[in-house]
């Protein structure tokens, strides 16, 4: 067994970093016999150094990222820092200066990772990021080498948490939706800024992520439709239950029947109760894979937080330490078939609409007639109303965005729609 | 890119051979972009060389497989006849001859893995097998893998999709056990001599290799506590839709919570319905591990099928490629941690069992007695009788299995204990 250490690096040391310290170091013994080598933590690099961290060595501690990452010495460079800036220029810097990377960082990977992957190859230079999507669970390592022999045609998942606990609550309580980011705020499951999670921003950028890997396509965060959560109602679950659905915040990338382009979308959806992604409840993550050979699979777990987010940082740094020590490096991007990316209208699903609409003979016609003549076939109407007013609710069979949207907008010129209540896309059916 | 192609010897063309014969040819072009070099069926050893295999050009169909592993010219060779031998001897003569190894024969692995892992290594090449547990799910990578830089303590799985058929439909329908198998071989879910399934040895196999590589340990099949489903009645079904629970063959594998040694057994046990294991249908299979770092996490999919097997198959064909490509190999056996494998007797579970005794005053105090005197703490107690029979369902709190026995034992001793109806192990609480 070969006896210098490899040393590691870590940029940011909050939940994660801290927790991958630790690990390292009460781990020591089973990370050096499981690598083949000792691992040594060699710098911290922190924003602020005058906080207490137990378990490092102060002298470990700098707040010069940069000299850090420029060493030399450096076998790995761990960035749990996040953000695009000094994150992007850090890791390339640490592959200019001979160091192999492990990351976290959805959002990085999801706007630069064509950049990124091209800075590891052209130094032979591994970058790993396991952590970047859907936490502890492991989904890119199966995704890009025990599918590499599969054709993937969809991946659908529960990707973040926070919405996730959010919409279980709104479920099981009914609850609207203020109430329950309240309540998912002071649980700590929402950030005090919850624009990046409840409008989508953190989904769509592991959507981009999964995307790549799945069609061996490079797919740019803008190639992701995203739409938020924050406009789910109340009545939007009592809608769904009454279809014997659940709702939740989807991402989906998705290849087109005729294999020739791809997809990829965010989004809240009903999903059929008996779907395994319906009981996916509070702040978990789970990723639904279909291909053509293996069928369905499922992967499923704690989708954020420190200890299980440094599970998934720790297992790549095993394998980028293992491909050091070996001279190899692991698969780097594989954007091979270079698929066009459809834009949103392309997509084919169905969609359940709320309409409010004036309680008198011939509305339900018009309706339908506004549906057929945009090639939208209604698989179910459901009608009720008292005074006047009336509500119908319309499920369609599958058809395109492009021509769902198309729909909609004649409807809202109908005199007798008084209002659009909703529109929710039907998956997993 | 490298243009040499790889060569690829297929030992077995049934079901799954032919199926990965298929892919080889079909997704051709995308295994030479995914690896970097173009893969090349070089022989196909069979026992029947007269039968018509589509796909295959008859030129590359052999009877001889010693004769196709000696040729010095294979780079991989994939393994799909199962069974002892000839397979074990194919593999190392593979490995004397320069070439990899890619099986699906979960027997072998759990009888001879540790030879043949130490075989691969002497010659310097790989030993992959992903196929050769639960099928077409990615669970071989995730834990030695993904997990290797967390400490695991514990995998619970369905991993025999012939025997969850069964269960679930005995406890969908009502059905006992021989009517439920008569289902399942008439639909081809179950083989002719159902044995290897229905008495858990396939499910044996599976937990040795599982708790291995778990566990960095060697687990030897006889390390692994067996017990079939063949006993499991209507009545045991009814019991444990009383108790809110279903009933689930599972494989086990278990760190003593002083974390200096492991288990592993397979057998029926109780599990809540609230419990992500119990909603896995049909001929599925999910595997459920924790770990200190990651916390919970499911794997799920389908556990068998030629498609499904072919996949797994196929994704280490073009790890072992890559690999061979880059001069490297992928991680080894690892056994450094060398835990005791404890017996089934120091076990630390919950039991529910029936008892039929006398219906007469001081029976529930002779048997509570019992338990009391071998340590055993009694959780609930339902009793019901009439006409002088009754009979008494006890669920216990956490005991050891050893422990359990001795009460058994006792209690049959019991005058007023007419018969032990059931013991069952209850899990996943």
């Amino acid at each position: 067994m070969r006896t210098r250490p490899l040393k590691v690096a870590l940029l940011g040391c909050g939940v994660v970093g801290s927790e991958v310290a630790r690990i390292m170091t009460t781990h020591a013994d089973d990370l050096t016999a499981r690598i083949g080598a000792p691992v040594e933590l060699a710098g911290v690099a922190v924003r602020r150094p005058d906080r207490v961290r137990e378990g490092i060595a102060p002298e470990l501690v700098t707040t010069d990222a940069t000299a850090l990452v420029k060493r030399g010495d450096i076998d790995v460079v761990v960035e749990v820092i996040g953000g695009i800036e000094p994150a992007r220029t850090l890791i390339t810097t640490a592959f200019e200066h001979g160091a192999s990377v492990v990351s976290a960082n959805k959002a990085l990977l999801a706007q630069d990772g064509a950049a990124l992957h091209a800075a590891a190859e052209e130094h032979g230079k591994d970058l790993y990021y396991e952590a970047a999507v859907a936490g502890a669970i492991p989904l890119i390592r199966p995704l890009r080498e025990s599918l590499a022999g599969d054709k993937i045609n969809r991946v659908m998942g529960i990707v973040n948490g926070t919405t996730n606990f959010i919409l279980d609550k709104m479920d099981s309580t009914g609850a609207g939706y203020q109430e329950a980011l309240d309540e998912a705020t002071a649980l700590g499951y929402a950030e005090a800024d919850p624009t990046a999670d409840v409008e989508g921003f953190d989904a769509a950028a592991k959507a981009a992520i999964l995307a790549g890997i799945a069609f061996h396509t490079r797919v740019r965060l803008d190639d992701v439709y995203r739409e938020g959560m924050t406009e789910v109602t109340a009545a939007d679950f009592a809608s769904a239950k009454e279809m014997g659905c659940t709702i939740k915040l989807l991402a989906i990338c998705e290849r087109a029947e005729d294999g020739a382009s791809v997809t990829a979308r965010v989004h809240p959806a009903m999903i059929p109760l008996s779907h395994p992604l319906a009981s996916v409840r509070g702040a978990y993550n789970a990723v639904f894979v279909e291909s053509d050979a293996a069928g369905q699979l499922m992967f499923y777990g704690p989708g954020a937080g420190g200890s299980p987010t440094a599970s998934a940082v720790l297992g790549d740094l095993v394998a980028v330490c293992r491909n050091r020590i070996g001279g190899a490096t692991g698969p780097g991007e594989s954007a091979y078939a270079a698929l066009p990316v459809s834009p949103m209208g392309d997509v084919v699903t169905r969609y359940h609409i709320s309409l409010d609409v004036a309680d008198k003979p011939g509305v339900l016609a018009q309706v339908a007639t506004v549906f057929a003549e945009h090639g939208v076939s209604i698989d179910t109407v459901r009608q009720s109303g008292k005074d006047g007013e009336a509500s119908l609710v319309v499920v369609t069979h599958r058809a395109s965005d492009a021509a769902l949207t198309g729909t909609v907008e004649a409807l809202r010129n109908l005199d007798t729609v008084r209002g659009v209540a909703s529109i929710m896309r039907v998956e997993g059916e």
